[in-house]
Order: C-alpha cells, then structure tokens, then sequence
C-alpha cells in the first residue's frame, strides 16, 4: 500500500524500513532534512514539508504521525487538517495518552478524516522481529491502514484492541507492566549481587531463561547485559521515565485499582535521579531532633 | 546412572517419569504406598522404606529427596545418616531455606557423605519441557549427579551455581522475583478488566506474547487462563503463600536492599486470605473519631 511516515527517528525511521521491505510505498517526511535523504536512499519517497506529503499521496492517503507524544502531535493535525480530504486517516503510533488521543479522533473525526491509534513496542528489536502493535479507532480507518500494520507486525503481533484510545489505552498499561517487571527483576539481582556467594548474574540470567517460571524477552536482555558488563560498572543507575508509567497509576487511581508495585516502580525512578533525596534529609534530621541520633553533614563522607 | 527418588508427590513423580525416559535406572519411595506402585508400574524400582532404597543402590549412592521443606527433610538425613556410606551423596531437590542448607550440608558433610541443593523450576511443565535446575554443593558430589540434572533440565536449563545453599538461594530470588512478576500482570490486567473499553483479556495477552517488550512464560499461561475463563469469574482472589517470597524479603533487609515491589507482592497475597483486614476497620474507626466520617457496621452491605 501507499502510506506516509513523518518522523524519523529511530523508530519511525525502522518502521519506514521494515515498511520498504514489505514491498510498500513509503512517503517520508522529518523535521530536519537528514533522515529524509537517508531514507529516500533506501527507496522512500522524499518530502520535505506535510503539504509535499500529502501531494504524492493518493487518496484515499494514509498519514502515519510517528512525533513526540504532546504538542508535536496536535501542530501536526492542525495542519494536516488543512491538507487532507475526508477518507483520508492520520495514524499516531506514538506514545500519546489516550485521553488525548479521545480528544484528537473527535476533532479529526468532524473533518471526515478517519483517526487510528497504534501503540507500538518492540523498540529498536522491531526492525527484524517486527512490532506488537495495539490499534484503537473506528472500523474502517482500521481496515485501511491494515495492509501496513500486518508488515509491521510481528507474526500475530497486531490487533484492533477497541475504539479510539484502546490502542494507546492498552500501550499505556503495557508499559506499566513493564516498569513493575523490570523492577521486580532489578531488585532480585541486586539481592543475588550483594548476596554472601559470588554468583555470576550473566550465567543465571542465562539459566533462568532456559524452562523457568521467569523466563522472559526482558531477562534474555538481562542476560546481554551481563554478557557485557558483569556487575554493570559501567552504568549508571539514573533512570529516567517516559510517561506512561505516571500515566498507568492516574489510571489506576481513578478506576479505584490498587497498583502499588506499579507505583513503587516509578518512585524508584524518582529516586534514581536525585542526588540526594530531600525526604531521607528530613528523616536524618527529625531522627536527630527526637533521639539525638547523629546526622551526616553535607560534604561529609 | 543409579538414582533414588524419595518424594512422589507431583514433582518427585514428574522427575522420577522423566529419568525413567532418560534411561536413568530410579529407586523410589514415598510415605504412602500408591505413589511408589504406581511408578514401578512404569519402570522405577520400588522401595518400601528408607532402609530398601539404600539396600538397592549401589555405592557411590545418590539419594534425592522431595519431600516438603522442613521437618521432613531433617527426619529422612536422620535416618538416611545411619545407612549411607562415606562418598554417597543427598540431593535435596526441594524449597528448602537456603540457611538450613548450609546447616545440612555441615551435618552431612561430617559424616563423609555429599550434600548437594537443587533449586528447581518448572512446576507441573517440567516433564515434558524439563526443568530449570540451580545447584549448589561441593564440585564433587555434584558431579556424582549430573548425568541426571543433564536429563532432568531443560536444554542449559542446568548450572552448578556455587557452594552450598547457594542453588536454594538462588532458587529463592528467583521466586521473590516470580511474586514480583505476577503481581505486575495481575495490577495491570485489572485495570484493563476495570477500564472503559471492553477489552478481550486473552487476546491483549495473546498480541501482547508476539513482539512486545512484556512476553513472557507467565504471560503464555495468562493467556491460557483468560481462554479458560475470559473474566476469572470460576477463581476466587485467594493466593497461598509458600516460604520463599517471605525468605527473599527477610534477605533483602539482612543485605539492606531494598526490595519494595516483592514485599508487595507476598503483602497483597495476606489481604488476599482475610475477609476483612484488621488495619482498615482501624482506618475506618479513627476517621469516624476525627471527623465523624461514616463507617460501614458488620452485617452492613
């Protein structure tokens, strides 16, 4: 089929590819002309604005929004509102949140422009395995990007989860899973490193990964990282989030859902990126206050 | 090799099959009398008591227990103590504490007899798959073994972790890790079962094994349960507890680790067995003391 990609990052720039390799024809368009002729040079058509995208498109187009999640997102709409006919569909296969996405498919939807909502994982492992893919939005929009999605997809990795906002709805808790998951892996391997034995953390990933309980995709990347650096000194434990963990446990709280190790995952990402965590200053000094209990002063050891 | 199984509840049944397929020749016992017909029916060496099966080895001896952790271990390296020969060797292949095992060890090591700890996974799928085997020991008594943990695990599903108590110790994290993991399925798929869409719980986890970063073992067997029973309705909320997630929690506060989301996990199985927690009637009565707020009376819906 005839699709347009804009956005080329590492994502969006790996799904092109795999797109190109599934024998479609991709429009591509980025911010920066870089990835443009990158990809032109792998066998994507070249545009360098949205007005150029949507004039080598046929109708009915398909336009794939793969931009930060937030304002990108809308600056984008606003102006392919004003370039696309009704059939057409924008797909955002970011990480959007899908109240936003609601939003988004109403105001789209009163252009009679179809809107599509695909969560997408797999990361950079997508380019060769192909992607899990979660679409939300209204039946027929669905059906015409669907060509696409299947090359995309892993080997059963696609489905229309719902109506707008499932997509990015089942992406959101998706990633939450996947906090509590690396955290509950994270804190047996810290107990294993700091353990009395001296136990090599790359082999027991390795083993762990062959007919255990926990064997997963994520302890199969534990087992590489280990492969590399055996007690990670090389990296620093700073971790950053990307959203839609905050987002899983506003979720949960209005649905009256308890997620604590959900939340707790996402403190101790708080917590990893601080210097020095004002609350445990306030414990140090209060212990001081009641007991007496001596306090470390900033600068010393 | 020569082999005793003495334990035949589910595992020690499974392994016993299992080693019999291997073309292992397998001495075996249990407290009850059905288990062991059963399996000389399938080609094990029957042996009605303790005294017998060692009667039926032949030196070096290797005698596998499993038989529940505790009491039960130290009754049966009591008696096996008085029969056993310098070089024979105990497995215990159970979920024994790894600091009993140490213990164990010492005790049957100053008898001239190998004491080697199995950690084992793979629950119920282990015949057929093969099991996932962390052992711990002396270098010598586990090579006394090995012909049989090569056929008992999955392919590289074997490894000699480390000295004694360390195969039960890493079998513990590996569980700490197990309640951890379960619990981030179980948070979010409540919140996709609680949420406004009306989501296919057996096909997100279907799509969710093909590609995306959450795949897993654990999620193949969601996605069992969810094709079993869409909702769970047959299942009630009740989780057991069996040692070792509260085993990983004590060692992670002897290690100072913090382990916040395992602790979790074993705390929400204990809400799981009341019917009505003790510390919320006292949040609901100190609310109604301060500020008057209602509070729901027994009998009350």
């Amino acid at each position: 089929m005839e699709i347009a990609i804009i956005g080329l990052g590492r994502m969006g720039a790996n799904m092109t590819r795999r797109l190109l390799r599934g024998g479609h024809t991709v429009v591509v368009n980025n911010r920066s002309r870089g990835p443009i002729d990158e990809l032109a040079a792998e066998g994507a058509i070249p545009a360098y604005s949205v007005a150029e995208v949507v004039e080598k498109l046929h109708a009915p187009r398909v336009v794939w929004l793969m931009v930060p999640a937030g304002q990108p997102v809308d600056d984008h709409i606003d102006e392919l509102l004003t370039l696309l006919s009704p059939g057409d569909v924008i797909v955002d296969g970011g990480n959007s949140r899908y109240t936003d996405t609601i939003a988004r498919s109403e105001r789209v939807g009163a252009a009679g422009i179809g809107y599509v909502d695909s969560g997408t994982s797999g990361g950079i492992w997508g380019l060769e395995n192909g992607y899990c893919l979660m679409v939300g939005g209204p039946r027929d929009a669905v059906a015409l990007v669907e060509p696409a999605m299947h090359t995309l997809a892993a080997p059963e990795g696609y489905l229309h989860v719902g109506p707008s906002g499932a997509g990015h709805y089942v992406k959101m808790i998706h990633n939450g899973i996947e906090y509590a998951m690396l955290q509950a892996y994270a804190e047996g391997f810290e107990i294993l490193e700091k353990s009395r034995y001296d136990l090599d953390l790359h082999a027991i990933s390795h083993l762990w990964n062959h007919g255990s309980v926990v064997r997963s995709w994520l302890l199969e990347l534990a087992e590489r990282a280990f492969a590399d650096d055996p007690h990670l000194d090389s990296i620093r434990g700073y971790v950053q989030d990307s959203g839609e963990g905050r987002w899983t446990v506003f979720e949960s709280i209005d649905l009256d859902v308890a997620a604590p190790t959900i939340y707790l995952s996402l403190a101790a990402r708080f917590v990893s990126r601080q210097e020095d965590v004002f609350a445990n200053k306030v414990i140090a000094a209060l212990r001081n206050q009641f007991g007496g209990h001596a306090v470390k002063r900033e600068g010393e050891a």
